[in-house]
Order: structure tokens, then C-alpha cells, then sequence
């Protein structure tokens, strides 16, 4: 972990450095929100995993214009996540919209995306297009999915982990993709590379479904049970509801259906199913999921970027905030 | 012109059911929104000309997925544009978020870009997402630096050119420039078929904004002087300026920056305009770029596909709604 911690450290003003070069050449309307999305001091997971497959699969390219790219379409999404219906969303929070305005929030957003395709396009390699395409088609579909399903108390497990690999995974297996496909590996390693980015991803989700019920605010900055009272349906969530009686279960989905749940019940319950041991078997799942992903990295060659990818399910499962 | 009716008419149909079909397997959260926005009755200008100019340069590909990208892309910025502050904007029509709410709106319109990208992707060929992603972002700054002028009395001529060349002529240019790269012709014919899509794009644009100020409510289904009411600093508003007495501008000028004008205002000063021979005068500007783009036209190889492209600089020249 240590050295996942000296790489970021050389990485991180890179990565910074090439993303604030790209903003710095946006029209001033768009700039601000831009900026603010991209500055917000991100942990540059996105790009920091495509440089790190692209480089164990013994890239020769300049990655940072592709790594790059997936911080961009992740700003993207949320900055147009700010704008979705508060109605729908409550986040609870200063919304960039709230800040710069609408209209530069939803065209910054447009600007970004269309940013990272043409850096993207710019390699002259059809498939990195095509890849990235399909990752934000597949990442905005797994927001419509879950927005389509908040206070669904009747949401299947199936339906939870399409919505997580949708609206997660897959710009995290995008960005390994990428990676593989920039260094030219064959089809095999191509598909290794696509497996441990989509499994990590949605480990990765499970971990942040599973501390929004444990995670004191002091930590997160966020107070337990923010899903919850959200109406979001997340894994421990769904496992809670599962063990208790029939008459205590329709109470209390009654409840999420109708919004009835103030910051302090919801806390409260928060803390009964972090108790139950329900977010400790999300994050057991997780675990499964980055096995999964160990096990494909094992089609990888022997390099210390390989190390360091497997470091990084570690840290995906130990993070506490 | 009536050839172009004809091919219209064949067309039409096979443009309308590609974008049916691809609507037709999107989420149920942002499928209303997109059957809207593309089922709206539009004139399919984007995807015939790229249609058009690929088969003029002698494309053998399947060239509907290329050319409806382009109508998933203006859609896209629709959608998005009905989102945009209303402050500055102020359509004066039922917005698309009214109907479908903003949640639907944002992310079909995501789901959209997504999705011409993707389409595009799928030809292997790199060079048509470089165009894509330019001619979007381009799109998007040319509507960023309208809004950022909306009731700038002092704007320029050359700023205004740079306006409608992003927010228009980029997408025309684009549609013409992805045909011929999918036809595979030589690099000097690739350039007049973004010649010719650039200037008539800008002719396109220019006739709009002319008949903003002239054509009867009962043609366009919108009161003229809708330009003038929004702040928009056309042409026909800008050479109008030029004409007054130096007080008269004055007044004018501050009406225009502090939103002083009502339905009524707006009417009589935007006959004024009219008679004043400015919206002409716009009309005549657009002659200008017609001809360049006539001009282009003579690299193409002779065709009944290139007739119907000189064919269509005069209908954009001649249309009255």
C-alpha cells in the first residue's frame, strides 16, 4: 500500500497538471464549473488505473491524454448529476449548479464529455472510442436505472448490481480497458485487463454502499444513513429488510416508500443495520469481487504495476471513508 | 428543388426508423424525453447532407449510422439547451423538462451523445470520432459564447460569426466532413465537402437569424422580434444599430441590456429592423457563404448527389419558415 502511496504521489501532479491545462483553454462561461468539478480534489482512482494497466502491459504511448479522459467523463456525470430533479435526488449538499449556475453546469458538463472523446480519438485507435462510448452510455443508463428505482422498496439484489456496475463499473473497466488497448496487448490480456477493472468497480461500490452505514460523519463528512433517507435501495439496505419480521419489514418499508424518515430516524436506523452485520456482509461481497479481480490479473505479466493493481484491491476494501 | 423533395421523401423514412429503432432500446427513464425531442417532426438536414455528400463521393458503407449520429447529436443539444437557465434563455415554448422532467432531459440528452459516439465508433475508422467530438464541442462553445453575449450591445460582427459558425455551421460541417471520410475520397475532396458544409451552415444560420425579423408569426409559429426579446445579438440587430443616430442607438442599446421590451416593443422595433433593408442585408450575407460553398462543390465529381447538394444552397437561401 505503501507503494501505491509513492506512485500516487508522482502521479497525482501529473494527472492534475494535464487536466488543469485542458480546463485552462475553456471559454469562461464553462471554466468555473469546470474547474470546481476537477479541483474538488479528487482521488484520480479512474486515471490512476488506466496509467497503471496501460503501463503493466508495457504501454509505449503517452497515456495521460487517455487516463485523462476517464477523470473527465467522470466529472461529467457529476456535474450533471447536480442538476438531476432535487426532488429525486436530495444530496444534501452545495450543488455545483447552486454555485456556477445551470447553464454553465450542464454545458460544462457537455464541454467534458465531449473533451474526452476527442482526446481519446486523437490516438487514431477506433476501439478506445468505441470503449469509452459504450462506458458512458452504460455509466448514465446505471444512473437512469437507480433514479428509475429510489424508495423501490420491492428492488431485487439482481437490480442493485446492474445499477452498481452500471453506474460505476463500468468507467472503472473502462479505464483498464483503455489502458490495455493503448498498450496493444493481445485479446487475452485485453479481457484480463476488462475483468479485474470491472470487478474492482464494483467492489468499490459495495465498500461506499456499505460505509454510508457505518462511517461516522466526523470521517466521511457526510452523516450515516445519507442512502437512506435518499431512498436509495443499496445492498445493506436490502439485507436489513430481508431479516427482519414481516410486520416490522412492511413498517418500515412503508416508511422509504413515503420519504417519512427525518436525518435522526434515519441515523437510528442506520445504526440497527450497521448492528445486524448487514454492512459487513456487503462488504464480504466486495471481497468476492476482488478476488474475482485477482484472479485476473494473474493473466498479467510480472511487473511492479501488477503489484501495485493488486495493492489497489486492498486499499478499494480497507478504505474507511 | 424538387429532386430534393423526392430524395426527401425516400430518405425520410429510413432516417426516421434507424432513429426509432435506437430510441426504441433506451431505459424507460429517458425514452420519453428522446422520442420528444426526435420525434418532433425535425427537418433531418444533418444526417441528408452527410448522407448526400457520402454517396456524392462515392461511399460503399452503410452510411445511416453515421448520418443519424449527427441528428442524435442535435438533439442532444437540444434537449440540453431547454435546460439552461431560464433567465437567459427564455424560449418562450414549453420546455421538454416541463413535460418529461429535468432528470429524463438531462441524461437522455447524455444518453444521446453517448450514443452518436458509439454509433460512429463502430465504423473502426478514428478519424470520424475525431470529427464528432470536435464538431460537439465546437457546438457546445458556439452556444456557450451566445449566452455569454445574450444583451451585449457592444458585441462585434466577428463575434457573431464565431457564434453561429460554433453553434451551427460546425454540426453542418461535421455531417459533410464525416461523409466524405466514410467514402474514403482523397484529402482535397474531404476538404471542400467541410467547405461546403462550413459555408452553408453559416448561410443556414444567417437565414434564420434574417427571418427572426421578418417572417409573419403565422408562418414560423413564433412572433418576430423573438431574437430581439431574448438579447440574441444578431446580425439584422447588429448592422440595424449601425444605422441610427447616435442617441436613437443609445436608447436602443439600453433597452436591449436591461430587458426592457416587451411582445409589443419588441414587434414594432423588429419591423423597423425589416424596413430598414438589415434583415435583407443578413439574407445577402448569406448569398456570400452560399456561393463559397458552391464553389467547394466544384471539387466533388459530377453526380446527381452533387446536384442535389448545389440544389439545397438554394433552398436554404429560399425557405421563408
Amino acid at each position: 500500500m505503501n507503494s501505491i502511496t509513492h506512485y500516487l504521489h508522482n502521479e497525482l501532479p501529473r494527472i492534475n497538471a494535464f487536466l488543469e491545462a485542458q480546463t485552462a483553454r475553456l471559454d469562461p462561461v464553462v471554466r468555473p464549473a469546470a474547474e470546481h468539478v476537477l479541483g474538488a480534489g479528487g482521488k484520480r482512482l479512474r486515471p490512476l488505473l488506466a496509467l497503471v494497466a496501460a503501463r503493466a502491459l508495457g504501454c509505449t504511448a503517452d497515456p495521460y491524454p487517455m487516463a485523462c479522459s476517464l477523470e473527465l467523463l467522470h466529472s461529467a456525470t457529476l456535474l450533471h448529476d447536480d442538476i438531476l430533479d432535487a426532488a429525486v435526488m436530495r444530496r444534501g449538499r452545495a450543488a455545483t449548479h447552486v454555485e456556477f449556475g445551470r447553464t454553465g453546469t450542464i454545458l460544462a458538463g457537455d464541454v467534458l464529455l465531449a473533451l474526452a472523446n476527442r482526446l481519446v480519438a486523437d490516438y487514431d485507435i477506433p476501439r478506445l472510442n468505441a470503449v469509452l462510448s459504450e462506458a458512458i452510455l452504460r455509466t448514465v443508463t446505471g444512473e437512469v436505472m437507480e433514479i428509475a428505482n429510489v424508495r423501490n422498496t420491492a428492488m431485487s439484489e439482481e437490480r442493485y448490481y446492474e445499477i452498481i456496475t452500471g453506474k460505476t463499473a463500468y468507467l472503472f473497466q473502462g479505464a483498464c480497458e483503455c489502458g490495455a488497448i493503448l498498450a496493444g496487448c493481445g485479446a487475452a490480456t485485453e479481457r484480463a485487463a476488462h475483468d479485474y477493472g470491472l470487478n474492482l468497480g464494483i467492489a468499490f461500490q459495495l465498500v461506499d454502499d456499505a460505509l454510508d452505514y457505518v462511517s461516522p460523519s466526523e470521517i466521511t463528512g457526510k452523516p450515516s444513513g445519507g442512502d437512506l433517507r435518499e431512498g436509495k435501495m443499496t445492498l445493506p439496505l436490502i439485507l436489513y429488510l430481508r431479516t427482519l419480521p414481516p410486520d416490522a419489514r412492511q413498517k418500515l418499508e412503508t416508511r422509504i416508500a413515503q420519504d417519512d424518515l427525518d436525518a435522526e430516524a434515519a441515523r437510528a436506523i442506520a445504526d440497527r443495520v450497521a448492528a445486524s452485520g448487514c454492512a459487513e456482509a456487503t462488504r464480504d461481497a466486495a471481497r468476492g469481487y476482488a478476488t474475482l479481480a485477482a484472479q485476473a490479473l494473474e493473466a498479467f505479466p510480472a511487473s511492479p504495476e501488477r503489484d501495485l493493481m493488486a495493492d489497489m484491491l486492498d486499499l478499494v476494501l480497507s478504505r474507511n471513508k
